[in-house]
């Protein structure tokens, strides 16, 4: 006879991973998880192992739920560069004054436990990948689309974009303003711009044709 | 009388912020501590007080050394560019195949530990600052040296490269590859050389005039 489950596995996982996003693996106590998941250490260890088979299973949530989402968007609507020019204003539209910012559970794990943890790195670089991926795959479009040109490295673009949005995460943890965040994303995004419009520097030139 | 030191500060300093470099500040025991740095447990609470203001002290050591070091290099020589081109460059070539990469103290420190400790919190955010001052003051000394147009905006763009050295500090410990970093800073220096020739793109376009 099967056991009987006294509470919701994904959704004791989600406040698992909240818990992990925030405040990292070491940071995170199996007492921490017991209260925030609502549910007993014998519970726990059944359904999920030991803290580190949660943290891993938190990681391939947080990748189907959070990195999906993004890659998704990346992949929506006409215009390639539309859907990056929203990637990132999503980002800073959505650092507010927040006590504790989470900044992403990649980079956090990245920066943590990438290095000496090689389960921890294979998940990390798998979700590098994706997001390298997104943005090749919308840089792409952006370029059948003629929005880019279409001899532009798009695999050094991707990466450079990937780059772009660990750094933000960082920032985004180390609670700078958002003026500061929306100086780097019109920086960033300016060049895709520049590809788009090759005679265009970061600022229009005066009396320059366009 | 004098209590008599039985170890070089400077040295067991020096030890102890290697540790929290590559391991993090949770990651990171006072038995590891007490190993590495060759003294006792009394001896190193006699010394630095606690974990805690140990933790502070190395982030003290690494900015007054690691971070003065790089603020140096970008204020040497006569082109604000190329100090700010050989900055990105060292970044691709000190990425090595090391088992450990340790990427760097004050994004490891603003990912695990600005949110939730407003000591770390300071320190990250004043070496975050002096990083882009640094950025700002070559960028500055280009603008000046007509390397970059002096309309450009500074602030924005030493915001940006800090970014992006914040990025590929993460992508350092989440062991990418050398030739990833290396695209991620070439498309980085693009921007500044978009704004040196801003009739250039990325790619010189063929027969265009330079």
């Amino acid at each position: 006879m099967a056991r009987f489950k006294t509470f919701d596995t994904d959704e004791a996982l989600d406040r698992a991973t909240e818990l992990f996003w925030a405040n990292g693996f070491e940071g995170t106590s199996i007492q921490d998880l017991e209260g925030r998941m609502g549910i007993q250490r014998g519970s726990l260890y059944h359904a999920f192992g030991d803290k580190q088979r949660l943290f891993l299973a938190a990681l391939d949530r947080y990748d189907q739920v959070v990195v999906r989402r993004l890659a998704d968007k990346l992949a929506q609507g006409a215009s390639g560069l539309a859907a990056i020019r929203q990637f990132f204003q999503a980002r800073v539209d959505a650092a507010q004054d927040t006590a504790h910012p989470r900044g992403c559970l990649i980079t956090n794990s990245a920066v943590e436990r990438a290095p000496t943890d090689p389960e921890t790195y294979r998940k990390v670089r798998a979700c590098l990948a994706e997001i390298e991926a997104a943005f090749f795959a919308a840089l792409t479009r952006a370029q059948k689309a003629r929005e880019i040109r279409e001899a532009a490295d798009g695999r050094a673009l991707a990466r450079f974009l990937t780059n772009s949005a660990q750094g933000l995460a960082v920032l985004e943890r180390a609670g700078v303003s958002r003026s500061f965040l929306a100086d780097v994303v019109r920086v960033t995004l300016s060049v895709l711009e520049g590809i788009e419009r090759p005679n265009r520097a970061i600022h229009p030139p005066q009396g320059g044709a366009r």
